[in-house]
C-alpha cells in the first residue's frame, strides 16, 4: 500500500470531440477516476468513508497536457498522495501514453468532510491516510487561487438532472464542460490548452440557476456564479 | 467470428445519477459501445469502414431494463447481428448482472452510409457482414416508428461543443439526455423506466438551435425539432 498506483484507460468514442481527440473533461475524468481507485486501494476510498459518514471533496485541480490523445489510444495515469496538512491533502498525477512517454500531469487538493456537519475533518488524525504519503514532489505547479473574473460574456445555466452526480451536486467536470462550451469552437482546432486550473468553492445543486462568466485575458478565465453573485467555481485555461 | 460477442462494463461514478443508479444514457452508451467493439471484432468496425469512406448510422434503438444497476456493479452486454435487409440491419443485445441474471435487453437498427454521398449502402452486397448474422430472434419488441408529438412543454437547446461527437453531429445519447433532463426530477426516484425507444431521423450539428418537445401521454413522448419544425429525433419512454 502507499506508493504510486497505476491505472490504465482507453480513450473511448464517447470521450472525444469532433477532432477525435480526448476532451479536457474526459482527461480530467480519467485522472479523478484514478484518484478514486487509488484511494480505494489504500483503504480510504469513498465507500469506506461513506460508511463513516465522511467524503472527499475536490477543492482545486490543475491539469497540464502536451497533447490530447486520440480515440482508442491508451493512457496510463500514475498517482500518489503528496503533502498532508490538517485540512487539505495533495494528490499528484502523471499521465503517459502507450509508449511510456509522459504527456501530462496533474495536481489536486482534497478535503475530507463529515457528511452531516459538512465540516472538514483533521486528516493528520487518520493514521491510514498518513501511511499513504509518498515522498515525490508534485510534477507541475500546484493549482493556485484564481481571482474574481470581470466577464465579457455571460451565459445562463440551470443545473439539470444529468449535471448532478452521486453527491447530489454538479459533477466537477460539468463545471468545466459549461465553460468549454462557451469558447469559440475554432479554438478546439486552432489552439491547444496547455494547462487548466479549477477552484471549487461552493456546491451547485439541482435546479440552481447559474451564470457562466467568461473573461478573455492572457488566459481564458471563467467564474460560475449563483443568483446572489456568489462564485461557486473559477477556472483558468492557458493556451499554447 | 460471427456468433455472440460478450463485453463487460463496470458502472463507474460518472455513469450514475443522484440515486447512485446508472443513468438511461450510460446504459445506452455501454450497449452502443458493445456494438462498436463487436463490429470491430467482426471486421466491420468504424475504423475499417472509415478507411472505405463509410460509416454506421444508428436509426432506431429500443432498450428495456428491469432495474438500473448501481455504482460499481458489473454488467455483461451480449450482442449479435440479427436480420440484414438491403438498407438496414438489426443488432440485438442482452444485458446481465454479475450473477448472470438477465436484467435488460435492446434492439438497434443501423444503416451503413457512404460518407461523401451520405446515401445508404447495400448491406447484402457485403459478404463479411452477411457472415456475421446469428440466428437468434430479437430478445424484445423491436423499436417501432414514433408518431409526431403534441407538446405540452418545449425547452430550447442550442447544440454545443460537448454535444458533438467524432461524427460532427450530436451524439445519440445526448438527445436522450436533453429529454430526460426535462422530466420532473422526482420521477427518477419514484418511477422506473421500463423501456425507451428512440427514432433518429436527421442529424443535429454544432450551433443548431433546437426545440425539445415533451408530451405527457401513456408514455412520455419527446420530439427534437429544428427551427424549421423538422423532427430530428423522437422518443418514447415507458414507465413502471
Amino acid at each position: 500500500m502507499g506508493g504510486i498506483g497505476k491505472y490504465i484507460y482507453r480513450v473511448e468514442p464517447r470521450d472525444v470531440d469532433f477532432t477525435r481527440q480526448v476532451t479536457l473533461m474526459a482527461v480530467g475524468d480519467n485522472i479523478l477516476h484514478a484518484a478514486g481507485e487509488d484511494a480505494d486501494r489504500n483503504g480510504f476510498g469513498l465507500r469506506v468513508l461513506s460508511a463513516n459518514n465522511a467524503s472527499w471533496v475536490l477543492s482545486r485541480f490543475a491539469v497540464e497536457m502536451e497533447r490530447r490523445p486520440v480515440q482508442y489510444e491508451k493512457l496510463c495515469v500514475e498517482t500518489w498522495v503528496g503533502e498532508v496538512s490538517r485540512l487539505m491533502t495533495t494528490r499528484n498525477f502523471r499521465v503517459s501514453d502507450e509508449n511510456g512517454k509522459q504527456i501530462g500531469a496533474a495536481v489536486s487538493y482534497w478535503a475530507m468532510i463529515d457528511l452531516t456537519s459538512r465540516q472538514p475533518l483533521d486528516l493528520r488524525s487518520n493514521p491510514e491516510y498518513l501511511k499513504a504519503v509518498y515522498e515525490e514532489p508534485s510534477p507541475i505547479e500546484k493549482p493556485g487561487r484564481i481571482a474574481r473574473v470581470n466577464p465579457v460574456r455571460i451565459e445562463p445555466h440551470r443545473v439539470v438532472y444529468s449535471d448532478v452526480d452521486f453527491n447530489r451536486h454538479a459533477n466537477s467536470m460539468k463545471y468545466l464542460e459549461w465553460m468549454v462550451d462557451m469558447l469559440p469552437v475554432e479554438w478546439h482546432t486552432e489552439r491547444a490548452c496547455r494547462r487548466y486550473t479549477l477552484n471549487f468553492m461552493h456546491e451547485a445543486r439541482y435546479g440552481d440557476q447559474l451564470e457562466v462568466c467568461f473573461e478573455d485575458a492572457t488566459a481564458s478565465l471563467f467564474e460560475i456564479r449563483n443568483t446572489e453573485g456568489v462564485a461557486l467555481c473559477r477556472a483558468s485555461l492557458e493556451w499554447k
